[in-house]
């Protein structure tokens, strides 16, 4: 999964996932409307609310880039009907050829993390028969619980030629309380870096691992470094656009040949009708605001990289 | 709900919290047959089976302890019908007057945490409308990202009066990797921890803080030195029995009243009757199986506290 990641990149010359994290907020309101009328204002109709929206921009976009990244906790704030709006995303998604990335952020130990493995990007054993209950390609994990942690996961990135991005570097202000804390002279997330590079030579695609990491785009300078100590492994980089960061300051979670990372924006992109630059296209353009979005952005990094 | 917890910890004299944390493995034929029978040998069957499973371990147990944790993990492995499970069960624990921790390790920031926040211990506003995805009184989150992390988990703690467990030193080996390492002379475990008692500050019930703390009951010399730096946060420690922890090795965790600490244990309550020791009981006397367990645990327990 990490090669046709990587293939799609090229063919679609745009290092760019589309965070697909639908606040209530964002959809305009013809969406909801609709769907408040079908199914009642509850979270039924809130869920296909949602859906209704995600559609309307992966329809929109996914000639032009190679993935998306539902983040499951706007889904989930939704209970089980928003888990069946995420569910129907993912698969519509892969319908149309895009790479899932869940944005889930698991992470437990041994047993657990096999059982968020098999929900997500793997399989459960019925009496025998294999059954999915999610159908990620890759997943976000958390590190916080070292080697037991992963290695679940690791496993079933193995088996499924699925993957996974470890949480490295966040793109919060505050992630330094304990990411930046000074270990033998250098700061926890080089050491957890430095175990990213180690857990993904164990589950190598062609030319990256199955395993990758997460670096906030807001922290360029650790970027740079962060991208020699795991140069096997493909960065994710969200915090582009809304939380500040710019196409200028992405080059170095680059390798010099354009691949090796791949930058997330979210509301920039799907509520990008409600910034000034898009309001031309008004709430019921909003896809094709997120395809100018898309655009834009793709423009933007490919200025940048080529400046390089 | 720490007020709860704690009245309910004195009522039932069992420091305890049993973990749901279904493996189809641990389930016994009778109970897998009927519901492959009626609801098909698929997601939906498996997640009907853990449902039957639960209920006779829950009326079985509810009137020793004061709460369960079920592993939401477990759950999510069999998808929505998974997730409806989970839903189910800790809707049943409440009616039952338990209260229910989540154990659902969750952690992200900002406007995600909120969206975890809200879908389980929290609501979500549809048109002004208030409505709950799920419904736990406590949940386990992951510090990994940060305050900017835990501050929207927190928020809504205060707010609804619920409560979090924050991971600080886990049970398993691979735990010291990260966690152990020392920064500025200290491990990483105790800044979690120092912060752990700032957040909680904030948030108070009675006598301990909506906030607590998981410390894993492998290390008892380190419950010892984190029982002093969170004086008011409650510890949740798991690990007890089937991952090597004895109650003679948990007094540390515990304050001089014999209040501050609920030790969990799962596959050694749920799965008692595979054991030898309750193998009398047989697959049919699952529950009964759990029963006996609770009370030895309790027992265990308090002898070791009386020791003190």
């Amino acid at each position: 999964m990490i090669n046709k990641l990587v293939e799609k990149i090229k063919k679609t010359e745009a290092p760019i996932v589309v965070g697909l994290d639908p606040m209530l907020g964002y959809i305009p309101g013809h969406i909801t409307d609709a769907a408040y009328k079908e199914y009642g204002m509850n979270l039924d109709g809130a869920a296909k609310a949602v859906w209704q929206y995600n559609k309307g921009i992966v329809d929109a976009v996914c000639d032009l880039i190679p993935a998306v990244k539902p983040q499951i906790a706007m889904y989930e704030q939704f209970g089980i009907p928003g888990l069946a709006a995420f569910k129907q995303t993912v698969d519509y998604c892969k319908e149309k050829g895009l790479v899932v990335i869940g944005d889930i952020k698991r992470g437990d130990i041994g047993s657990t993390s096999a059982a968020y493995a098999a929900a997500h990007i793997g399989k459960v054993d019925i009496g025998g028969s294999y059954f999915r209950g999610f159908d990620e390609d890759f997943i976000t994990v958390n590190p916080y619980l070292g080697t037991d942690g992963i290695k679940p996961f690791a496993d079933v990135c193995k088996e499924e030629k699925r993957g996974m991005f470890i949480l490295v570097k966040t793109s919060n202000p505050s992630s330094g309380e304990f990411q930046d804390r000074l270990i033998d002279g250098k700061p926890l997330y080089e050491h957890v870096a430095s175990k990213v590079a180690e857990w993904g030579k164990d589950v190598m695609g062609k030319d990256y691992s199955y395993i990758g990491a997460v670096v906030g785009a807001t922290y360029p300078e650790m970027g740079k470094v962060l991208r020699k100590i795991m140069p096997q492994s493909y960065i994710l980089v969200p915090g582009y656009g809304a939380q500040g960061g710019k196409g200028k300051d992405l080059v170095h979670f680059f390798n010099n040949d354009g691949l090796g990372a791949i930058v997330n924006s979210s509301r920039g992109i799907i509520a990008a009708y409600k910034q000034d630059k898009y309001s031309a296209f008004g709430p019921e353009g909003y896809a094709d605001a997120a395809r100018q979005a898309v655009l834009d952005m793709k423009e933007d990094l490919k200025q940048a990289l080529e400046r390089v």
